[in-house]
């Protein structure tokens, strides 16, 4: 019999600070910097009118309040000058809205701080459970005492996320009466694509009804799926890309020593592949699979083998393009043929689950059982699977994360402060000291476009992929090949909170700042 | 298809400082504190003689040369006084066996250093890939250039390590004669609990050959089940705890958070459970399955099952241990029925699988199923199952176990320059400052029993395995029934390395030394 354990949750809530680690008080207890606009006195200035992101006919027919809203900026200056701040109190709500993502709590740190320090006399209530909470008006009122133990410290606990949507008429009404019961002014939706494509139709119908009621969205999750020029990231991909990348360089360490196995490794998230390619750039594993690229490979196979002949001498593939030809010669033997055979009805390759590391584990050994039969492997393949995915959503954030959370919140305080509603919370300039970041809201719907579901339009906050074109993509497959026979393991180690570098950005987001410069 | 990716190992070895990471740059240039004996001028007194931990007579008959040999000490001192320090150089060889625990590039770096700087010309050998290394004579000489990129550094890649074993009289025969090619004064094992009852074969068979080639063990092991009163811990068990508890502590904030999975996790370890009962003891899981108490629960039952009676009113439970009873009846009613009612041909419970998580969840999901059915459950129940090992056994060693290690090897040092072999290095009042650690070396024959195997006896260390009556057991026991119904979770956070705590004993450790004191 050896170890194993169980961590069963329940249902009692709230932390007890007499339990903390030693880490989790010093977190406590760091008094976060904000950017010098938020430190004085400001006001905020509109930009010009925003469209969308495609099909603007159709996004302002879904949105005739909302649509070709200015993006806002937050300027140092007199408070009764720009769009105005409100003199009285303010009611906000906040709601944390999906899966987990570090800082989530320090967004909420910085909408309560705000109020505090800003708008005298206000109240912010934190609705339970997701957007369940706002439907079902469940909620608690946040005090000082209340919001403090959850200060940098990971987790969506303070309270709690639900994947619950506001969606049927039904339910936009539920959230009418708690607005209107709470007498909110304001509501903060922390959430990813879906959570800010229907933050902003709650703002739509908000205003719509002429109700005061407005609504902010904030960037959150640790896919980094959720990003523009004008929101450079979304909170929680920095510290989970760190935790993960820690973990795949420890067992990179291991692999070098043992010289025994080779190790397979999944991360979590979907569509998009930022936390691969980010963990990539960190550690420099021999191969990375970067989901986008295959279907750029995928795309075009199907458009050759729907018209041209498939030489055995190979001289087909000339007319992929070089990147994916490259792909395609690094892939496994076995996984190239399946690219090449197995096609469904339409002509289309299966893909559905070539992307497992068993599979690939499986379709290594029987190559190398295979070649082995012909004497021209002698070797021995182990391989381990990893699946790395709850250890990263509800880490410690980083220092950056902590940063950027606390003023996306108080940035969220401060456009709500001033009218605002229909925007999502914008902090920028993050390749600066925290003091230079600036600060504003972009439309939502300038990030939205239109998908035909069901014969009719819905809006959608497209989903920002992995671009080939990109220049972490580009980073990493100029080393790739290198990485791909050497050994260029780089062990990132646990993430620390003081010292020179523990404030440094991570790959994906310098690459990208660098290249719009 | 989303995100996969494949860490290949392959032969090419050493470390480029270029790649290095900023913590493993910081890590590196940090330097460490020697014990103060270790700072001055010492010798080495003898203590009295020693004796075995069972079955004395055959042991002296197993190891004539070494049996009874007295502990040693370092001590403030005349050189030339006690056992005295050689004046020639030294050739030393070093080995790795086994499996990986953070801290062993640092036992290196220690006998490294003590030979620059306390024994002028001497050479360090570093034999390859373990054992194996030994017999075949494949090494390395270590330089300061070639060893500098590893200090502080996770892994064993320095010289790798392999679980090869020096056993028959060939194999000997094979370490005579790289003894001798390379006229080696001393080697140091550095292992587990069978690699240090091979270095004491080793050195019983060198002394009884009358070579001057002396053997010094270090106590090497992530399971934490090689210590006894003067080697109170093994290195590398203290960096993965922490490793394992961040993780851990991260999964139960998630838990917290969703609220909707019950998370299932298994250590890496083998018999012993002392990884399991340091992360508990640092996270405070709602249930803990320690395998020694397991054993102890399955011996009384065997015991009363096969003499008493077993009433269905339950009466019979009365006569276990008010321990066994408690575990008894924390366990799921499936367990329990499997422990009562499946047993072996000879009346024995059959436990070889009952402890992987994965089973416990189905084991779970199937009982709540059947209550859900009698309406006794209303909840919804999802597991999710982990494993972590790899991840721990490569980290950063943390201050303590880079610390403890320099000093292991620096003692190894000092040993085998005073002419001592058949000890194991044995660093101790480690409750204090670095400065205050104690310093000598421990007869490996007075750790060691004999087993039967074949007819014949073996020596073995006895692997140490949680005590129940032990502190740090105690200390879970009297707080597992609160964090059962109550989530007392305590998260510990990446580990640090500096900051007020970064120095800090884990718990085994302190409660062990405290129950000395």
């Amino acid at each position: 019999m050896s170890n194993g354990f169980l961590a069963v949750k329940n249902d009692e809530p709230g932390r007890l600070l007499s339990l903390y680690s030693e880490l989790q008080i010093r977190r406590l207890n760091v008094s976060l910097p904000l950017p010098t606009v938020l430190k004085n006195s400001f006001h905020i200035v509109d930009g010009p009118p925003s469209s969308a992101a495609g099909n603007p006919e159709e996004i302002s027919k879904l949105f005739p309040n909302m649509f070709g809203q200015p993006s806002a900026k937050v300027v140092k200056g007199d408070p009764t000058k720009g769009s105005g701040l409100e003199s009285k109190s303010l009611k906000i709500g906040v709601v944390l809205s999906g899966g987990q993502a570090p800082g989530g709590h320090n967004v909420i740190c910085g909408i309560f701080d705000y109020l505090q320090e800003r708008v005298y006399g206000s109240k912010l209530y934190g609705f339970k459970g997701g957007p369940a909470g706002i439907m079902k008006c469940k909620y608690v009122e946040l005090s000082t005492e209340f919001i403090y133990p959850y200060r940098n410290q990971g987790g969506f606990d303070m309270i709690c996320s639900g994947r619950d949507k506001i969606e049927t008429p039904e339910q936009f009404k539920q959230a009418e009466e708690t607005a209107v019961k709470l007498d909110l002014d304001g509501l903060v939706v922390i959430g990813g694509d879906d959570s800010n494509t229907n933050a902003c139709l709650l703002a739509e119908n908000f205003r719509g009804k002429k109700m005061k009621t407005r609504v902010i969205g904030c960037p959150k999750t640790i896919d980094g799926d959720l990003k523009c020029k004008e929101v450079p990231i979304s909170f929680g991909f920095d510290t989970a890309c760190r935790i993960y990348a820690e973990i795949i360089g420890n067992v990179m360490v291991d692999a070098r020593s043992t010289g025994k196995y080779y190790h397979f490794v999944r991360l979590m998230g979907r569509a998009a592949s930022h936390i691969t390619l980010e963990c990539a750039l960190q550690t420099h594993p021999n191969i990375t699979i970067i989901g986008e690229e295959v279907q750029q490979l995928i795309a075009e196979l199907n458009e050759i083998l729907a018209h041209d002949a498939v030489d055995k001498a190979g001289m087909w593939k000339k007319k992929l393009q070089s990147q994916s030809r490259e792909l395609l010669e690094l892939l496994p033997k076995a996984i190239q043929e399946q690219l090449m055979l197995e096609r469904d009805p339409h002509g289309n390759v299966q893909v559905a689950k070539i992307e497992t590391e068993k599979m690939l584990i499986e379709m290594v050994e029987t190559e190398l059982e295979k070649r082995k039969q012909g004497g021209a492997y002698k070797g021995e393949f182990q391989g381990r699977s990893h699946f790395f995915g709850y250890e990263g959503r509800c880490g410690f954030p980083t220092n950056f994360d902590a940063n950027y959370c606390y003023a996306l919140g108080y940035a969220a305080g401060a456009l709500l402060h001033s009218g605002k509603t229909g925007l999502i919370s914008s902090v920028g300039n993050l390749g600066a000291r925290v003091e230079e970041w600036t600060v504003g809201g972009t439309a939502l719907t300038s990030l939205m476009d239109v998908e035909r579901r069901h014969g009719k339009f819905k809006p959608v906050i497209k989903k920002a992929m992995v671009k080939l074109e990109g220049a972490p993509f580009k980073k990493f497959a100029s080393l790739r090949d290198e990485w791909a026979l050497k050994n260029r393991y780089v062990s990132p180690g646990p993430i620390q909170f003081v010292g020179s570098t523990a404030d440094d950005l991570n790959h994906t987001l310098r690459l990208e700042l660098g290249a719009q410069a």
